[in-house]
């Protein structure tokens, strides 16, 4: 089956809603960033950073490969080189045109070599970290000046998405929101059906709507397994009566969704529309808080004081969210412990749960994209509590 | 659909041949490896390794989510901690229901406040080659004792595979082998089909199979896309008379298969006879060369000799293979570059190819288990160029 193309993006989730992508044109997306990096790279007084961690590169160039390193210097593009190895020659020419670039299979170590022999790159930075204690020392001696400890210099820009980011972000929800749509409109969900069959089914159709690839392993917890909150597929059949909770998500560009949903096979007990109800109101709260400035732990009391104020505190044992971009899980933490604030551009999920264990569980999951004013929600899917 | 039963394992390569799994029964298997760990951590002279690699964890341990530490004691399992967060509370009370277990979300660092605690830890190692600079100062503070860099421990134990990591390897082969011969059965090669179609087909194949996952992503290159060592599946349409090279392969068990084989389509041209026959050549002599205690060199020689001497050194500009097992690539590295020798029970890859950039380029690669005598080759498809 052909892959769709992501210019054509008619959405329907389950709650109906429709929108058209903007399609955002931003051909020197990797050079504004090394550009802001360079800004941070002088402000610490450096003259050059060292970038060894592969997810990082990607969002610095573009380049998709399993072997690179990149060594960014404060002064501008000129001065920036470019390693890969040689299976990746072609792919690099393409995707990082605007770069000098150097094949070697020793990548950060063939950089550090060239900067001692240069000389240009005296005091740099390094990703402390991700490089292993044993890589450092030889990076030290091969590099001969200066190198310097400067932790999360790149996550700190990653942190605030750019629109082109957003956008990725939006096609990977989209996928995934089509995908449970497709589940539930084809009886995808039904009793006799086991977790495996339903995880494997909705994968499928996130790859048929355009994901590269699942985000992570995805969760599909059928009646009692549905309190274990990170629950994995098993054979357990679906049965009527059944919560179902499906926690999965999409890649799109490199960038990853995170969505839960719950269902009921059949009318839905008291029991369930109590804690899903309690959840539902729980998550709305957290999203309401969801706004530039919200400091994060707030944000994650926010939603989990409805859930307290209901008797259930202790059946919600997780942090509230996340940020999502090129990993699915990154800065910042919306959790009780968390600490800092959020700002627009950032993406996040908020995802309360209440886990009865024995019994079963909800959990409500979006990713969203903190804006001015009310954020702006990436995963559409209906969350009225879906009964089939 | 169904996830297929891993006991159940019928194979049907297309070089029809059909075997039986040994169905190896080792309750026992994590526990043996960390008593083999024990031998190397006192032969250290050291009271107990710190364990922070998640691979490393799910060798010895079985764990298979995505947070965890071990701090396993030379002395013994009645010592020896495991700790992850409490979303896996109820996954590691099943898969690691043999040592004590620990609930902290910072898991590595639990371990070490711990043993700066108990004290009986004194002088630990650390895996070196995988705590970050920045993780390791706040490792080592909370120690107190000595924390020693000991980089490989695990790595080296984890080179020469058990016969339940076998089985998992033949497992993951099996997948592949069956994935290719239904895609070619059911027609999925044919002109006008996209190279991304194509690897999207095979990989639901190999899903069909009881693969947990692409091993990678998999390599569908047809035409002169073939010349390109590690092309990515794009848009570009197959056409009569293509090479087509597809590199890819499953997991089971989190182990990884890893197969290339070559495809035309209609009759073959003259040169591209000559070149299959050539690299079908090189890899009989490469696996030919697998034998305990041959030197990794060697071998790479043995293959690359055979290209070098019909005048096309200069077009096989990679190494011949290298190990796989938890990861797709690991130790040890069959290249010219490659130091050490092979052992019975390595699992490596011997993959020759020959790329004429334009016109198109050819691989062949097997998974195969090192043996006392001829290895056994895991990977079974047929050898023989295929014409569809």
């Amino acid at each position: 089956m052909a892959w769709r193309s992501h210019g054509d993006r008619q959405v329907d989730g389950l709650s109906g809603t429709t929108r058209r992508t903007k399609v955002e044109v931003v051909p020197e997306t990797h050079a504004h960033r090394r550009a802001a990096l360079g800004v941070l790279i002088r402000e610490a007084g450096l003259d050059a950073l060292l970038v060894t961690d592969l997810l990082n590169i990607r969002y610095l160039t573009g380049f998709t490969g399993s072997n690179a390193a990149l060594l960014v210097h404060g002064a501008g593009d000129e001065h920036t080189v470019f390693c890969t190895d040689g299976r990746y020659a072609t792919q690099s020419a393409v995707q990082v045109p605007d770069l000098e670039r150097v094949l070697e299979r020793a990548s950060a170590l063939a950089l550090a070599a060239r900067a001692g022999e240069q000389g240009q790159y005296g005091r740099s930075g390094f990703e402390s970290q991700h490089v292993s204690v044993e890589m450092y020392d030889t990076l030290n001696a091969k590099f001969g000046g200066e190198l310097t400890r400067t932790p999360g210099l790149v996550e700190q820009l990653r942190l605030v998405k750019d629109e082109q980011e957003i956008d990725a972000l939006r096609q990977a929800c989209s996928a995934a929101d089509r995908a449970l749509s497709d589940l539930i409109m084809h009886g995808g969900l039904h009793p006799g059906r086991t977790e495996q069959e339903v995880a494997r089914d909705l994968e499928n159709r996130m790859l048929d709507h355009g994901s590269e690839i699942r985000s992570f392993e995805s969760i599909v917890a059928a009646g009692a397994n549905s309190a274990i909150p990170h629950h994995r597929p098993t054979g357990a059949v679906l049965a009527k009566g059944d919560f179902v909770k499906l926690d999965f998500g999409a890649t799109v560009d490199g960038y990853h969704s995170d969505m839960t949903r719950m269902v009921v096979l059949g009318e839905p007990a008291d029991w369930q529309r109590e804690i899903y109800d309690l959840v539902f109101r729980s998550q709305a709260a957290g999203v309401d808080a969801v706004l530039p400035g919200a400091d994060v732990a707030a944000v994650d009391k926010a939603s989990r004081d409805v859930i307290a104020d209901a008797g259930h505190a202790e059946h919600f044992a997780h942090g509230l969210g996340h940020g999502v971009g090129l990993e699915v899980h990154e800065a910042p933490s919306l959790a009780t412990t968390g600490v800092g604030t959020l700002s627009a551009g950032m993406a996040v999920t908020v995802e309360p749960g209440v886990y009865l264990a024995g019994r079963g569980g909800v959990r409500i999951e979006d990713t969203l994209v903190v804006r001015d004013g009310r954020p702006e929600l990436l995963t559409l899917s209906t969350k009225e509590l879906v009964v089939v």
